[in-house]
């Protein structure tokens, strides 16, 4: 028995267009391709995956059951090609979107998954930590792809501000850097860039890394907890700080990138003396900063 | 002691501007006046907000703790003059946010709190049933204030294309509708406007609710029950008939709001065949609504 | 027409037992009586609830609605006569189950509630922070009736051993306490007693507070912000000291409840130097306390 | 520089007792070893790890490090001679957590992770499904270990009580089943067992779906999803028959398993005709389940 509900085709009145229609939170193994420490590690992310098309007004539906269609396609064959860039998988399932939605003009993707990576402690100890990769893709039937890719990473933020106000306080003029509050700070920084362009998330990660008060760390023994303490309190970030620290590194960093990469940093501090969150963020091309701090 | 950190204030290096900074998730209890049913059950919602400014790139910090000053202020003024609209309430919230943050140029506001709305269930039995208000605020110095009221509603839809295929599959050529899937729908819907327009969130509510297969009801007994599910099956929908239904009250019910009106419309199953979501979302000024579908 | 699904009746083929029946998540607005300052902010609580009753091996179904036709029974009754203790409100359901499900032996209710309280910074800066309660009541027919009341606090606490280690590290031999790390802290007292003992809930607020290296605050101006960091530095905890800092303040403020009231307190520190948490529990009845420390 | 806050083993004045001390939500990489068609899928668990030890009333605080200091022994370790079943990696560690807290007297380890099992729809499509892993053990010292392994599945419940109410209402006499209200239900098996015992989670995974309404699939093309559909109504299920239906072939499976086994079952129905959810579940040893159903 061939079985078609054609109610997707239904033409009858004419309604009005909608802006994205499809799947959120579909789970797929993607297997990737690692080198390095981490290889083992991470040689297949547990994705969940947004995918969408638009649909135009003299439509009644869009054709769901494509859209994981589409998904398994791109899945099985990352088990024969292992997936190198999650953002160019994402590309790659984009394209086939607007093959199998013959109606719609714009596709987009959005993928995250957990990652590990190898590090080091301050007192060079190894560690694995873990963050969030955010991939993405969106395309215009007839015109150019954008990618996304993007790191969340944990870390700690300690106030400068406090720190000034206890030194007054206690009248202390020693040049040992007196207590403050800190907390963890959980900072996302996304880049959306033209097909051609490549960037690593491993280095968006260092990049943020490194613009934290400090890193943390899952194991850390004495001298390992007390340096980071340490390190934390001789640089200290409000998370104005912290967005402009990842602009600034990766500003430097992405010299030969176009003007037109958009960068998005949000810095979000669970602050320890407050109930409620701390919050920063830039959003802008990278022409704009480029223009701002020469 | 008068204690001043003023780092927030240092100018050393220019940096980057910064899009947003304030704090996240503040609650707070607002007394708000309703009138009606609902009336006792709302006198005072627990809120939580946001709030942000912008940063120019010659200050190093904001001050963060005028955002909470400033809530303050208005929390204990709503305890002598109860606030009639959230939306109004997110407005006077932003504009003594320019006054208090002297460098900013824009500053924004959202609120999230639950509400419980008096409802009938088909057989006209009483209920309260619970929703999301949402509510908003944003302003650029010198420039217009535009206000945001929305509301969040959970209810039913069932799916037109199961039930056609399984009326063939069967071979039923009764006039009873079959069975087909149906599943927990969470639809919001959001409405950004000048200053002076004025929408009620309940109706906001009414409307989403008539664009589901059914609303949903906290107690059913036996013939509510049954009717509720007759109900949904003879007005089966999709994700895209949901939005689109949204769409259509919306242009019917506010045909003297202008065209600048920015409608946004989200309507998620959470699919009882699937494990994930079915999707549709429609963003646009009731302008371009208005065009579409005349 | 009188509809009566009796599927619930069935008694085919006997099964097995069930533990526990019910409904969970039901949003209730529970009218309160509160004195004091609190007593406009908390009038009324957005409650979710959980209700369940036990089955026997021979019944098929339970009947779900009427646990919610009792629930809202009593939230109507306490429109009218507000109420003055949860754990209270929970009792009232507890027995009423028990009439309305004759088949049944347990009965069991758990609600949470946000709740605000009226605080003060250490320089006297008045506030309103935010609490959960956490309600219940359990019963065997013919048997006694346990009653539950408990909260969630958030508050900070600094480590200790990293102050210890930094101190060392640093070759610091002043008397000022040094930086140490400090982070969110959610610590959660839950007290099960028999239905005629009473306890204040906002006492149990202060007990938790009392135990934190320094409760927090919403709004802290300068001097306040280093006065609350001080506070914490001077006073460091591990979640275990935390803990029993709990349990201390417990049995010496209640030293006439009897020795079969069962105390539980978690304090889980969300560690701003690891991505992961730290957590100390201690389940035990006020008797086992007793004889520990005498 | 050798550094040793020794602040844990301060002894000064006797306090309480603690149930549980330790670290949440630690996330490492598991290398698992699976056969057949998940093997290349699942060859890495992304794990969330739970672990705590007991203290004693006169030990000021618990070593934490030394629980992340095991974890990294064992996940090191699973790189070599990869995992075959999470129950027994988790043995493993409460085993070593009382060699590394000689102070401790207990030790217990949670363990989840997401898993993704092939599958065939009704008509024989292939497709992976995504399920959660539970697992765990604990042990006293000198005493034996007891250790969990248990799933959670997503799958679809159909309302038998609807169906037969909306029967009646329509006055319908064919043989089809008619509509009824289905949703999404969440279940979870939890088997506790003597160490000696294996379980193959795979087997719990098929012995919870085959207790749904119908299990779920990521992609239904039409024929498929109809059929789902139809056997979802033609299999109607309270949440109390699913908890019943996993008991039943639980037993039925397990004839071997001792009697001291204890099952854990929780079904919850995301509710498509109510906001809040329907619960059941049933917690009991096997010896007792064999007594009540002979």
């Amino acid at each position: 028995m061939t079985l078609k509900c054609d109610l997707q085709y239904g033409k009858g009145d004419a309604s009005y267009k909608l802006t994205r229609v499809g799947v959120r939170n579909v789970r797929k193994p993607v297997v990737i391709r690692r080198e390095g420490l981490g290889s083992q590690l991470n040689n297949t992310l547990s994705c969940s995956i947004d995918i969408f098309v638009d649909l135009p007004a003299e439509q009644k539906g869009s054709h769901m059951s494509r859209n994981v269609e589409v998904l398994n396609e791109v899945v099985q064959e990352s088990m024969v090609n292992p997936v190198t860039a999650l953002e160019d998988f994402a590309a790659d399932i984009c394209r086939r979107l607007l093959v199998h939605h013959e109606y719609a003009q714009n596709a987009e993707v959005h993928i995250s998954a957990e990652y590990y990576k190898p590090n080091k402690t301050p007192q060079g100890r190894d560690t694995f930590e873990i963050y969030t990769l955010l991939a993405g893709a969106t395309i215009v039937r007839g015109g150019p792809l954008r990618k996304t890719i993007g790191v969340r990473a944990v870390g700690m933020t300690a106030c400068p501000c406090a720190q000034q106000t206890v030194t007054e306080m206690l009248e202390y003029s020693g040049d040992m850097p007196v207590m403050s509050h800190n907390q963890r700070n959980v900072c996302t920084l996304e880049v959306e860039m033209p097909e051609d362009v490549g960037i690593e998330a491993e280095d968006l990660i260092d990049l943020v890394e490194a613009s934290f008060s400090t890193p943390t760390f899952e194991l850390l023994k004495r001298p390992d907890e007390g340096q980071v303490v340490i390190n934390a309190h001789r640089n200290t970030k409000f998370v104005e700080d912290m967005v402009r620290g990842v602009l600034e590194r990766f500003v430097a960093k992405y010299a030969d990138l176009p003007d037109d990469v958009v960068v998005d940093v949000k810095s979000n501090s669970e602050e320890s003396i407050h109930k409620h969150d701390a919050y920063a963020e830039r959003y802008a091309t990278l022409g704009e900063l480029r223009m701002e701090n020469q």
